[in-house]
């Protein structure tokens, strides 16, 4: 399975990074656990089970004790995100960002405040007893899609176990993608999902800053998927046509080392929304569509030592286009790469998601002039 | 312990309803579930317990089936508050509203999910399969504030048995106000809090509507205590100052039997801070402070039969003035409710929370001259 | 100057309605005022002008007197709209929908309140003297993108007679696009841009709802030109280079005759940025791009008779794919009318805008396979 | 005529700057420009007039060239302040803030246009003819409350001159209050209200900054007023009770030297609500109310010569609760100076609004122990 960059198909106005992934913003790591059990017809509760989780680390710190600067964003909001109200307020982000299936939200929730308060024993005591003030908590950010159609979700078989796996697992560098962590049993214009990544770098005089995307896609019908703007669903229908869900969802994290702040970060989240029109979303009324931007640039302790430093601030304005147009791109070819990458799956009661065949499109492709 | 209005030191514009309470919106059922174990030193994971969960029902039909129209608003956003995303975008409500300590939402929503489930089991079932589109999720709401003074808030003790039993237990006549179900643990200007409520009744030429208030009080210096515009905090103050924490946080629900959408509800909502603020609340940073607001006028179903129905619809502006200040009364009074029904707990590490002393507040408010 | 429908190189997966404009929606009306007058060098505050005024009535009544629900909604802000706040809070229009060139919006909506005045004589007079509540005022709804590369902007020549002309000038009829009202002087991709519209209907058993929309254009650097997913500004450049701006700006305004109110008509507003990036917008940061929805399937009287009316209401929810995507194509097909109508302006110093030359474009789509 | 402050009836927990003004902050100017013409019968856009314009400038330096951190908040939404969507989007004020009667509001912001312009001849010059991107244009910033009681609005008499007038005269001392510029007609409670401002100073171990209010007062019924928490309102009504008003707005402007961007600036904005809310403020339906804030700790230059520059950077949550009440408190006392300060005005067909008798206002806290 090659990534859209070795099919010569799509043309890209902004260089990749190294690895054309989220991880080539410094630090940032990755790690997924991919639960695959059972087979045959559902048993509600019991499988089987097509998920998994994926989380993403700005950095490998403790990222309670430093945060990062962060912004949050809802395109569609039928969706069941947790976290993003105080992000909102407070532009930072405390816990890795994990991704799942819609109803592991909560548990998956609940495994990133264990994991927090492990490395954070103080989280719950007083100031009287630290210094601290207030009853210090934590604000675990989890995104979701659904993986209804292969997997038994009213079990809500990710937890603690497997938030943690994900979490030692996590690397900084190349990204494991399609049918992997919180992609294994996602669905994308009646294809096999998943995860999918890639990265733009700046031009030098606009800041040789790096943009990275990591999607977990889960929305489109057959017929809109359009890739790099030919019609590609027009030509090339899934199999199973019958059981197909219209509704569906991506989550769309995004990274970047620039200086920006959460106010910034909201701007490259509103942008997201271009990236993933490109591939013929149509943002259907079913979708759950969030974006979650982050900085690498600088970290926002949370007991700071002095009321006021110094920082590097970016005026944005000048490079906004630019940032945009990053933004852009990487998830479009994230998303591409979330179908590229992802293989077959037969989940529960024999549902099948097909891998988009490659070779088929890239022949339709060709007819296009590609 | 008397509610605010045996007193007579409060004054109201509007009347209240019968009971008082946001249970006087008929149809809505108030359950709580209270928490109160083991003693002395703090056990990280193990306890002692000061916690709970109360859980406000629009109706006691299938909520999933039979949505109601909801908006939400975030005074300050410093919480960890869920299922936000999903009222702001579809402006209704298919869950119980449940209320608990800060750490316990991710396992008070996956208790929600479980019920859902269990009066729903299509939920995660496709169209294919059930002739609906999609596969169904479910979008449970929660608020918290933190109970960490007195309770071991690490363990997050609160979970589907809790929850079961609130919900189960819920009803609609007079509620529990004081030291029970989500109030058991919180503090509210160094006193003292807990759940509260309060109700209005609007003139006969406004259309006789009812708004009711739910309050989880968790906020608020000493200082700052204000209760009818008497500066009560700066004469009495609780004992054991050092080990106060000036952070807190505001739960409000508001219910209402006017026919008011989601953008209308949103007006309602923005109200609240308006009754928060004559409390002496000054929004402190680290404050979650968050409301939700229904209506019982009508009800959305899940699968609507018919793409267009008639509604009864209320043109909000002419009588807008008097809903803001019904719920503005409702809100300040359900607070002094909170405040005057809870009792004094000894928590975790003896940490203990002194009731209000109601004789001296009454002294000091006979002095202003009420 | 052909529109895109007649050159079968567009595929929509929508019908058309009659017209295919805004005006498809039953009652809504269009009118331009135009002012091209002056040649040569710029005289700071005395032309040579190239701009305009365009109004959308969602009816020819007594619009103050008989309001129609609204949303706004914007995509990036950098922009000088005016009348936003209001019809958030309110979720309804008062005035007509006036969309001029950016530095001019003050006296615009200045001209909006006059004809309100003049239409509502009452306005500014209090109770006692009317029945009514409050001094009423009148709330004008006024977006803009910047002609400055081919008009003085500093001498803001559209005012009061301009918009009378403009607004007296308004029919249902077909709707005049390209270089004229609000789109004498704009830009698109380098190009000449202008006035489009588009309308598409949705299926029966989706109502047979008509969704509008109308553009302003003024966006887009030469290379980003996308039509129908050919990268058409890849190969067609505009002459005189050197005088580019980059940044722009977009105004969308959409209609729609089903049933919908201010929360869900923010949802097809949140839909046209979709749209608008199948034409290649990038969302530059220096564009103001917003988006005004309106419905013309009842009416909000000023003074309303009753407190609570039976009106018809629309679940969007089953049906809010079909609304997107008749928002998405409808917006993108207005954007590719508003550079095709276009003809070739010369500007202030002589900078010209070329009209996009039809035959190559239809000629680069042929080797692309449309 | 005393400031409240001279009567020791309001006990502030903070203490107040020198001036116990927004011109407390440095380098921020105040200028009003007051039209009082015409007497006795309304003569609808002839007068009389009892209006005029504030404007509150950052700093005295063309800001337009070197722009300030900004933040806006819509309390509630129903008025036409102009040029939110861009502070919104770019954190940032290029203009001087312009308060004033409703309907002048379009002519107060192309008023601010001209004189931007003027001191930036470039505005709407495109990059090749200076090297600059686009087309630069001017977001004015213009609130309003409506003076339509004593005042014919539909004239709207103030234009250029008038504003050109008030920023001339704009000066860093004292601040006239009472009936002045955007005061002159406006109502407070049933009684005379208009322009009122004060400051707080924040403690030096949160950093000594300097938090100034000023505010346009236009709302309230003669029952709600409520000063330091006495009823007074209860207790004192004003005469000519048939031609009151219930509806009304505020606009509230905030200035600060604590270096704080977009997002923090947005908090600061959001605790305006509860000082308004201490005056007894129910947030009526028909109310503008609105927040400007601004940050004169640093500047962003309209073309900044490097894309990175250090800057200071203010974490803001461990002094929030400072800042939170230093903005409750300044705008508290900000609406008493307005009643206070503000003398009888007779207005259009004799409309009268009273000045509020402060030694009955005295009498009555009196009796309630203060």
């Amino acid at each position: 399975m090659p990534r859209i960059q070795e099919l010569e198909i799509y043309h890209n106005r902004l260089p990749r990074g190294p690895l054309n992934a989220i991880t080539d913003v410094p630090g940032v790591a990755v790690g997924h656990e991919t639960l695959i059990t059972g087979n045959g017809t559902w048993q509600p509760g019991r499988g089987p089970f097509r998920t998994g989780v994926t989380v993403v680390l700005p950095h490998q710190d403790n990222l309670y004790a430093e945060k990062v600067p962060a912004a949050v964003h809802t395109i569609n909001g039928f969706g069941k995100v947790t976290g993003f109200e105080q992000v909102r307020e407070l532009g930072r982000l405390e816990t890795p960002i994990a991704l799942t299936g819609t109803l592991n939200v909560p548990r998956v929730a609940d495994a990133l405040i264990s994991l927090a308060i492990e490395q954070n024993p103080h989280i719950g005591v007083g100031f009287a007893e630290t210094g601290r003030k207030g009853y210090a908590s934590v604000n675990p950010v989890v995104g979701e899609t659904s993986d209804g159609f292969l997997s038994d979700i009213q079990a809500r078989p990710i937890g603690e176990n497997e938030v943690r796996t994900a979490v030692s697992q996590a690397t900084t560098g190349p990204v494991s993608e399609g049918v992997v962590g919180a992609g294994t049993g996602t669905s994308c214009f009646g294809w096999k999902g998943g995860i999918g990544t890639a990265s733009r770098v700046l031009p030098v005089q606009n800041g040789s800053f790096t943009i990275g995307a990591l999607v977990q896609s889960n929305y489109g019908s057959p017929e809109e998927l359009t890739i790099a703007g030919v019609p590609v669903g027009q030509h090339i229908q899934p199999p199973q046509q019958a059981k197909r869900a219209e509704d569906g969802s991506i989550m769309i994290v995004l990274a970047t080392n620039a200086p920006l702040n959460g106010r910034q970060l909201g701007r490259l989240c509103r942008r997201a929304a271009f990236g993933l029109a490109r591939t013929g979303s149509t943002c259907h009324g079913g979708s759950g569509d969030f974006v979650i931007a982050f900085s690498t640039a600088y970290r926002l302790p949370d007991q700071p030592k002095t009321l006021v430093v110094e920082r590097p601030f970016l005026d944005e304005q000048p490079i906004m286009s630019s940032l945009a147009l990053a933004v852009i791109e990487a998830v479009e070819e994230a998303i591409y790469n979330s179908l590229f990458m992802a293989h077959t799956v037969v989940g529960r009661d024999g549902n099948t998601r097909y891998a988009l065949p490659v070779d088929e499109v890239v022949a339709v492709m060709r007819q296009y002039g590609r």
